[in-house]
């Protein structure tokens, strides 16, 4: 190994496993491996600057993350301050509220390859995310929520016009579980936005609503608001979990923003965990290098991209982080 | 094989290659084979089915679809009426309306693996997706264009609040290029819906346009439009292209919708082409058979997934089916 | 655009469906498209370039091509002189014979998803690859017939080692079917490697021969002749059909063959189609750029990978071939 | 939920994390949840059930373990009795007995994709896999070490016909880093099988021996030995890291033996860790479901596959068995 290597390369060091290893003490042991436990490890070293630096932390979510029990986790993300804006899908804010409302997720014991028949669940008010199996009750409930909500507004203020995190942060009010990523969002004045809420049961029951009584929610109110959180931001960092809307509503909010007087330009720090590649030419899939080229990452950010399940990759990431710097 | 086989099972049977083969000609080759080839099969003659009934067809465009190529595939589905409906991610209008305006895409012709040097893209005012490059140059005319639409929006009624859908249709008069996705809608009235508009180029100019002047756009009110067009078709079907908000957009047309008199409810013909695959628990990556549990799909419905990049499944299948339905 | 530009780009043209294209017609229009059409289209492309050269061919066979409906597609690709050297796996030459013997291969006709229940195909003695079942007959057909050439073996030389490429000669010879891979290998000269043969039912019954009979069959024997077949080459190229122990084996060949004497080193053109992709580092996923790190494939050499199901990609490109250069 | 859902069904309980959690204490929180983290927090209890009983433990590793960083957790596995019996590519092989040299991977610290000209690493002596570079040197003293052993083979009896595993066992006992995992097999009599042997650089190096002097290896005698390690067990499981020949050779083990005298056939226990998926028809993607349709794993078999860079999943999966049964 020649001197222009060693700055280009470090030595694989294997792995070593010990027992009652703590989570960071395993991921440590990853920083000298290659392939995803290279790059996992190297996403908690980044979400460690991140929180050490004064950065304004922008969450994306998407996939059924809380569906799949990560609602906790992500809870306490906002709760705790690891992140400081989320933007998401709309079906997580479903699933959050529904779990808020006293239902719950149920999970497919057996092999989910045999154990399943959609039109059998169809049939008995069962509905599937995969080894996820959500009751029709749920909805209602969810509608019937949602109603009061609506109703409360227009009491109100009848022609008030919302942006989309006004709508939520509305409908956060009302919720009182503390333990749901919208209530913990409000409590912490965390911002949250759904920019294709549309396309959610909320956009659903926003449609049912509007047959009766008027509901007036703009589509890019809160554009203004996201992106004066970058501009405004100190340093800005980026944790994408699988990507869609979220991650290019949030690096989008990099694109029309000046460059900082020392000349950085984008996110500071980005990290993405997601199952898509880049070879289908997806946004989703696309690498953080592709970023620089559009300013959304800077061309000095520390930036990761971990191939993999978010269900695996957060919980550890976030376990690690947790030993490193200890917000509770 | 006893007759109980017979009915699930069909003999495997080898494609044949031979000179001069027209696009279906293969295809139908393809009809007993496994695997992929069988799905692609599958689709045509789900979309063949289709075509013969009188049945609307709702088109999902997600991924990078316009910058890829396949912007004259979609504009002829539209124009030739293959489709009725578009449900798109803003980005494919976006780019639909910069080739709309003169401007290209252009495409790395050494391999994207070593010709790509990002942080150089960006110093040089180009902005890549995958293996295309696009010039900042197109983004200012598109920004110039979208200006001049906000205005005339404005002169024609300052306080008017717009649908989504309402607002594509004002810029889709105002495109010239006959070759445009966007005016071949408007010119065929086929409606163009696009929940996550503020998450796209199209977004940022309104944001930046909302400085000075306003321009409502309500994120709600053409949710009436799209589950009317499924409520009052005789039949429907879905061309689903990647999967993200338009898949579920599409699909959440049918929850609400009352069942057939036939007892029939949700979608009746279904093809999905995607890449990402259900072990992830994304919604992107569900099956059809995981749809109907929702009632999205229907429980008989022809229905099937080819899991392949769309730029290659998508022109293959529309080939083919114009050799069978030419409706040109 | 300016000149550097014009050099490394080229304008992404939007392909144009037409009814009644024929197959490479389609593919032409797919030249100047992005992501996965372009490579699919560039890939036929290098085909005709490798078969209008003086170039010897080598095909590998990875995945259940043969299963999938592909057995008459690699047949003649044999017989027609579109490759010149096989290497596959065990399971595509087992099930080529079951198919020379008269067996069939079966697709599942409802949704994979929803059709299969894997322990009752257990109970009645199906066999399930995928959406694909085979039936233990077939198999025991396969074990007598493989019986009967180890005996002939014997009686002709008892002692006698073999490399695998004679074993499978000498198993082609027996087979009458005109439409086998291995019969028509042997036919045109084409030798066949295969050096996990051991991973397959070809293995279990040698296991099962050798229980009673010597049967003596050497795994490096045969290296000799490939490394040969590569290095006596004009020009060399590669058609990669998914990965695994077949595309390392033929890449390998290049590792120690000379130089040319113009300075060429590894494979001149390759072809990789292939659903995995780099990320996770395995070698069936990797790039054919990194293959030229190791001297694989030539720095100048003619390679693409097409991200696909080889069961959509091989039968389009090799419907495009033939049109470009019919050997028949 | 009623009484039939409460069998097949369990509620979702949110993760949560905590500072300081150790391994097993986050994946027992990720027991409720779906997706990939209830998967992988399955494979640590089919392990450990594994663990408890008699079970004799087949390792299948394909993918490039070792260069990424993998090779002390394998060793660690056969040194401590967490696996029986050794199913590798020939890779994984070569680049454990060239750590076992002295010699070295190495890590790309820049970010891949913009860091790499496979060229100039050809024109440098560097190979690449992935994000790991190895130096030429290293093969060459692989080389000179795998000469020596073939000639001290020769020395001892120059018409030997080895099977593979015992020539992998000659070897080993040539290597005397304790670190090596063939070394650390041949130690603890774990057999190693290495069934496509020829397709590695250690065929390589046996076809350049075999120009000047015989080296016998016989692709079948090692079947025997297999088989009866599957056979005698009482109880068996499988650890299938990333598909590949190693998988289908460690299933097919159990095509031929007999059922037990309790109606048991195949795999008791199976975990796979693969990023392959199902829907190509791949081998190294099929689900272990499908593998009971073969009779390979048990209709009873506790069984999961977990969808997941094996560096990620295995380290952690170890970490945390490590914790409930520690056999240091």
């Amino acid at each position: 190994m020649d001197n222009e290597d060693r700055e280009r390369l470090k030595e694989v060091r294997g792995v070593r496993i010990a027992a009652n290893m703590s989570v960071d003490g395993l991921v440590r042991e990853l920083r000298d491996c290659a392939f995803g436990a290279g790059r996992l490890a190297e996403a908690v070293d980044i979400y460690e600057d991140m929180l050490k630096e004064n950065t304004t932390k922008f969450l994306g979510i998407a996939g059924a993350m809380v569906p799949a029990g990560m609602r906790n986790v992500i809870a306490d993300m906002i709760r705790e301050g690891y992140v400081d804006v989320v933007v998401t899908t709309g079906a997580n804010l479903v699933h959050d509220i529904i779990e808020a409302l006293g239902e719950h997720h149920y999970k497919i014991v057996e092999d989910v390859d045999i154990a399943v028949d959609d039109v059998w669940l169809r049939e008995h008010g069962r509905d599937r995310i995969y080894d996820v199996i959500v009751h029709d009750d749920a909805f209602a409930r969810l509608e019937d929520f949602l109603r009061g909500v609506f109703d409360k507004l227009a009491r109100k203020a009848e022609n008030k016009r919302y942006s989309i995190t006004e709508l939520l942060k509305e409908i956060g009010e009302n919720i009182t579980d503390n333990d749901s990523i919208l209530r913990c969002a409000v409590a912490r004045g965390v911002p949250v936005f759904c920019p294709a809420i549309a396309d959610s049961m909320i956009g659903l029951h926003a449609w049912i609503y509007k047959q009766m009584r008027p509901l007036k929610v703009d589509v890019f109110d809160d554009m203004k608001e996201l992106i004066s959180l970058f501009c405004d931001a100190e340093r800005t960092g980026a944790i994408i979990l699988g990507g869609g809307v979220p991650k290019n509503f949030i690096f989008q909010s990099a694109l029309v923003a000046p460059a900082r007087e020392d000349g950085r330009e984008g996110f500071d720090y980005a990290i993405q965990i997601s199952t898509n590649t880049p070879e289908d030419g997806s946004l989703s899939g696309a690498t953080l290098e592709e970023a620089k080229s559009w300013g959304k990452v800077g061309s000095n950010a520390k930036a990761v991209t971990v191939y993999c399940d978010a269900t695996i990759a957060l919980p550890i990431i976030m376990a690690a982080v947790h030993e490193r710097v200890d917000r509770k």
